[in-house]
Order: structure tokens, then C-alpha cells, then sequence
């Protein structure tokens, strides 16, 4: 089960964003696995996407639809197929989904964004998504978040939504997002869908740097399994129907007050992802301390997170801390000196002077072990710079999960 | 259980090299976890040890007696515990080992070199291993290679021995190896410890590179889980024994003869380890052709090697084929076309031209995932660089094995 993540009960409107989802059954039946996501007019986006060189068919359509920048009217999403390793037959699928729903909509093609999770390397069943389509048109409203949410599900056990609103320059703005994901979760995202919108109007060169950084404090610090899928995406939507004039200016107050509120939603959902993990039983935070910068702190921190002798070992509650120790050594940092660093779980003190603190007594690792929640702090007395990462532990439920996906 | 791999059933006595073990109580009653291993005089040893900075108390003093060449004339392997993580008093232990064998064995304690392998982070139970130490040198035999291959087991389900005879200008020259490891596998080293001996004779700097040059061809080329140990070491010994004159020129036949048969048993031995991997099911052989260099070729091998999702495909039989895609996509080769490469799962094509290959139908597929040794086969169509890595699936097992492997 999720650790200390509960269902969302609130999702708000943002004015000029209307959903509408389907059961299109493209792979189970009675499921709602598509969604529509139709923007006003003038609604700008942007996003950041998979570095997998396999990236999926959709993720190419979607990077060229948006440079060719002829006013996004809508996304479209559907999960159970990836739309990955299809080759040019993959193209063709995404593309026909785009026109599909551009008729439907009375927009161009290119004005439309495609969205696939789920298998990879199998096609898409466009004629399953384009008869599934009109259903989700007819139920587009502005208050469907929440149903959003759950429709973009895969292995998710719980649906990943929140709502935040920050006042700017005088004016209240909504921002509320949804992602999906909890496998093949890594840096540089993952199996990982977010979509997040606002009210705000944002103009476009900012909304690109604004999704950049809110990702690279969020969903570029986490892993689950390490594998960086195909399919990932990030998307920022400002649609400008509040009454707050246009940001333009990153200098400006009312872009850092915004872009905090974004990365807030971001941090809120990326770490939903972890704690829903496949599998997942413990949520661990990575402080990385005292590093030279943060090449290195990521380095170690990644090491540690990655390490399937230290997730199995959280997931044991065993305080077997020597396997953090042995992570930290192999991370590749070649001039660390192992003598001046300091390991913590929680506020105990487990290991320094290049072994077991003298002050530290097994039951109060225990102690921590027993706990959801576990930050591991590591200074490495090196520096000044910190990095915070989240993961999970490594269950037998990942293997269960992983081992029978496609069946 | 293993996968293809029978306990040893022979192995032949090496000339200069006796073997003696005791049940020392270190960890667990009654278990044979100390291994002695005598020199003749005149010996020469070479080795490679772990590249991890948190490397253990006994690598650090191996490495010095190693230095100090007085000529070494034991080596001493307990299980149990692995020295590692603990600081100063480590080092103090490893040293008391040597003192203590080097009482009884009449040398200087720089002519010891100290292994030990097990739990992290606890102090070494030395008072132990002084007092077992006396049993394993009355115990010692040439003939003895099968007991010493049991007594350095730790989660290893299978003891791991293996002897090749060849030729050597008229000269029969006897190879005998031993290993263990199975968890924390990683390519430079793992948590694993490698002694092959032989009696033939060969010059110091020249055995030194002949173990890394085996090393490079067989336990550089494995991997289990992805971490690499803190006490790892593959250890050469020549005797000197036989009736061939010391071998003293890389570019003679009698070095290249003989490191092709060295490398033959550590390759021997370094699958074994894969075999016996923790929790292993199938054995996996990941074949990289075309590539550039052959740090392409060992980057993408091993992001398929490591990635969860294709090692929990694997252990499913499901030939979810489309995450060894995704593997290759993230593995950091930027520019890599992905649409030239193929994938082969043993005889078939499964992708090529960015996708699924036409004439692929998943009852082959299906039909090569029922086995328990398996080949992909990634033709990368840049180069002309080949590489051979070895792993294992992941399993149920794995998870309890490193979840319960305190208790």
C-alpha cells in the first residue's frame, strides 16, 4: 500500500482547462483509460520530456506539435499501451489520434498533444482510442480533476492530484496538477505523467524555463527502480484567464512567487509517485550534505537510492547500515575520503571516522527502521552544497508486480 | 537454486600450495568459515581488489604486505564478518589476524594477506579467529581445494572449484581456482573472492598483469544486483613448482597459453558466481555486437543487466521485451540510433528499425524465455566492437535472501 500518501478529496478548477475521460478498453475493460484535456484559446504550454533515446512515438509528436507552436487546444492521454518501440507504424498512431480528436474538437492536428503509458513495444489500438474519444469529449467539464487523475492510472494504487493558491500582485491563482506513475521511475523522469495547470498567464520562453526548474526540484530527484522510461512528461499549462497580467519577466516577483507555488506541486506530486512506488512499504528522503556540488551529492545520493541491497534492507527494517556505507563507496566519487564523513538515519548517528560511530547503539537504528517515514543524512564534510532526494524500498511485492504486468 | 551449476566434484592439488580450514564459530556454530591457504617459498601472488573507497580493513592490508614483498607465504580467509566499515580498529584486527597466523606459521605478519567477507560495519570477532586458526594449520593438506572452496561460502548455495590442466612447452601445468560470491555483484569486483593457483612459474610484474588481464575477461563482466562490494579481491598465486622454467615475456607462447587457461577458470568461476547469483532463476548472457568502443557496448550491456524491470521479466518468463528497448534508449549513448540496432533474443529477432520486427511473434519469444540459459543479443550496427556480459534474473528470492540476511 501507498506509505502516508491518501486519496486525493480535492482538485480545482482552473479556468480555461476542461477534462473529459473513457473507458476506451484499450487494454482492460471498464477502465477509464483516456483522457481529454481541451484549453481555451491563448492557453500557453510547455514541457519537459524523456531523454530515453527509445522515447516513445507520442513523445516525438508531442515535441513536434509544440514547436510548431500554433496554439495547443488539447491533450490527449490514454494509458494501457505506451506507443513505444513501434518504429514509424508508432508515428503513424499518434498522429491518428491527434486527427481523431482535432475533429472532434474543430481544431488542427497539431493543435492537439498525445500522451501514451503502459506496454511497451506493443501498437496502439488507435480504432479502441478513436471510438472512445466522443465519450470524452461529451464529458469535458472545467471540475473533472479528480476523475482525471484516475484516468491516466497504470499500476498506481492511489490516483495523484492536489491544488494550491498563492496570491500575486493582488490576484488569487489555482494551480492544480496530476501525474501518474510508480514504476521504471528514475531521474530525468520516469514512467511518469504530470500535468499541471494555472490560471496565471505566463509567457511562453518563461513557462519553459518555469517547467524546467519546477521539474528539476521535483521530479528529477526521484527513483524507484532506476530505469528512465520512454513516455515521460512533464507539462505546464498557463492559461491566462485570471485577471494577472502576463508574466514575462524571471526577475519578477510574481514569476519566483509562482514558480515556488508550481515546484510546490511538483515536489507534492513527484513525491506522491515514491510513495506509491511498486511495491512500496518505507518513503525515504536522501539529505545529502557538505558536498563540493551537487554533481557529486546526486552521485552518492543515487548510489544509495539505487542499491537493491540497501532498498531490501528497508524494507527488512533491518538496520544492515554497512550497505549504505558500501553504496557511498562505489558511487564514483574517486578522491572521497571515507574518514570524514558522517552517516544518519533519522537524527542518530550511525557512522563516522570510516566506521560505526562509537555512539551508536543497534536498537536505535531499529528504532528508526520501524518508522514509514526515514530520512538518511550523509555530510560529507566536503563542501557546502545539499541535494534532496526521495525512493522507496525494494519489496517482494515489486517483484510480484513487475514479474506479472503484462498478464 | 543454481541455474546449471553442479557442485564441484574435483580439483586437483596445486604443487606449493597447502590448504587447511577449521569451524571457527565467527558467525554461525559449526560451519566451516576459516580458510588457510600456505605458500611454499618463492610463491609469487598478484591480485585486484574492489574499487569501492569504503574498501575493507583486510584490502587495505593485503594491499601493503602485497607492497612490502617479503614474500608471501599465507593467506587467511574468514566468512562471516567482512572488516568492513570499522574504521582503525578494523585495521588493527585484520593486522592481529596476521600476527596470530604468523606465530603459528613461523613467517613475519607481512607475509600474511588477510580476507574476510560477510556482514558490514560489526568489529571482527579476532579472539575467534586466533583461536580457530590453530585447527585449520593441523588440518592443512595440499589436496584440499574442495574443502577450502566450502569454507569461504557465505550466501553462495554452491561451492565453487574448478581445475584445467595444459601444456606448456612439454611442460603439464595444473590450474586450480576457487571462488565465492553471489550478492553485491558487480562488474570490478563484488562481494565475491577469487584464489587460483597454479605451479607454474612466472615473474612478479607479469603475474600482476595477467590477473587483471583475467579479471578484465571474467569477473569484470558480471553482475548481479549492481553493487560492488567493499572487500572484493581475485588473488593469482604461482608456485613455481613445476619443471617449467619462470615465465618472464608477455609476448612468449608460454604467457599466452597460460593466461588463456587462468582465464578460462575465472571465467569458469565468474559464471558460477552469476549462476549462484542471489535468488537467481535464469542465467542471462548479454551479447553486444557492432558497437563503437567497447565502453558503448559496456554501457548499454549493463544497463540492461541492471535494470529491474528486464531482470523481473526475466524471472516471469514474460517476454516483456520492450523494457530491454527502453534499457538500450537510457543506458547514456547520445547518440545512438535507434533505429539501426536489432535485439535477438537467442535466435530471434524481436526489434529492429525502432520497433517490433515484423516477422517476431511472441510464441518464439515465449519459447526462448522457458529456458534457463538465455542470450540478447544487441546488434547495435555502429562499429565493429563486440562484448560479452553475464547476469541473472531477479527473483522473490533475491528480496528475501537480502531482506533476511542478518537474521
Amino acid at each position: 500500500m501507498p506509505v502516508n500518501l491518501n486519496p486525493p478529496v480535492l482538485a480545482l478548477p482552473v479556468a480555461g482547462v476542461s477534462l473529459g475521460f473513457a473507458c476506451a478498453n484499450i487494454k482492460r475493460e471498464n477502465r477509464k483509460d483516456l483522457l481529454v484535456m481541451e484549453l481555451c484559446a491563448g492557453a500557453k504550454v510547455a514541457g519537459v520530456f524523456t531523454t530515453n533515446r527509445f522515447c516513445a512515438a507520442p513523445v516525438i509528436v508531442a515535441k513536434e506539435h509544440l514547436a510548431q507552436a500554433d496554439g495547443i487546444r488539447a491533450l490527449v492521454i490514454n494509458t494501457g499501451n505506451a506507443n513505444a518501440g513501434t518504429g514509424e507504424q508508432g508515428l503513424q498512431d499518434a498522429r491518428a489520434t491527434c486527427d481523431a480528436l482535432a475533429g472532434l474538437l474543430g481544431c488542427k492536428p497539431n493543435q492537439i498533444l498525445p500522451y501514451s503509458t503502459g506496454v511497451i513495444m506493443e501498437s496502439l489500438p488507435v480504432a479502441k482510442i478513436a471510438a472512445g474519444l466522443p465519450a470524452a469529449v461529451a464529458n469535458m467539464v472545467a471540475d473533472n480533476w479528480l476523475n482525471a487523475a484516475e484516468a491516466i492510472m497504470t499500476t498506481d494504487i492511489v490516483a495523484k492530484a492536489i491544488s494550491k493558491q498563492v496570491v500575486v500582485d493582488g490576484v488569487n491563482i489555482t494551480i492544480t496538477g496530476i501525474a501518474k506513475g510508480s514504476g521504471m521511475i528514475h531521474p530525468n523522469m520516469a514512467t511518469m505523467l504530470g500535468y499541471i495547470a494555472t490560471d496565471a498567464g505566463i509567457a511562453q520562453p518563461l513557462l519553459q524555463q518555469m517547467v524546467s526548474d519546477a521539474a528539476n526540484r521535483s521530479f528529477n530527484c526521484i527513483t524507484v527502480d532506476g530505469d528512465t522510461s520512454t513516455n515521460d512528461a512533464l507539462m505546464l499549462i498557463a492559461t491566462g484567464k485570471s485577471a494577472l497580467p502576463e508574466v514575462n519577466a524571471a526577475d519578477s516577483a510574481a514569476y519566483n512567487t509562482l514558480l515556488d507555488a508550481v515546484s510546490e506541486v511538483a515536489i507534492f506530486l513527484a513525491q506522491a509517485i515514491v510513495r506509491d512506488g511498486e511495491g512500496a512499504t518505507k518513503f525515504i528522503t536522501i539529505a545529502m550534505e557538505g558536498g563540493r556540488d551537487e554533481a557529486e551529492c546526486k552521485k552518492i545520493g543515487y548510489a544509495i537510492a539505487h542499491s537493491p541491497l540497501v532498498k531490501t534492507a528497508f524494507f527488512a527494517s533491518d538496520p544492515n547500515l554497512g550497505r549504505i556505507l558500501a553504496a557511498i563507496g562505489y558511487a564514483g566519487v574517486e578522491d572521497l575520503d571515507v574518514s570524514a564523513l558522517q552517516l544518519y538515519l533519522d537524527d542518530v548517528l550511525v557512522a563516522e571516522k570510516g566506521g560505526r560511530a562509537a555512539s551508536y547503539r543497534e536498537e536505535d537504528g531499529q528504532r528508526v527502521m520501524q518508522q514509514s517515514d526515514i530520512t538518511i543524512r550523509v555530510v560529507l564534510g566536503r563542501g557546502a552544497v545539499s541535494t534532496t532526494l526521495w525512493t522507496c524500498d525494494f519489496s517482494y511485492d515489486y517483484v510480484k508486480i513487475n514479474a506479472s504486468y503484462r498478464s
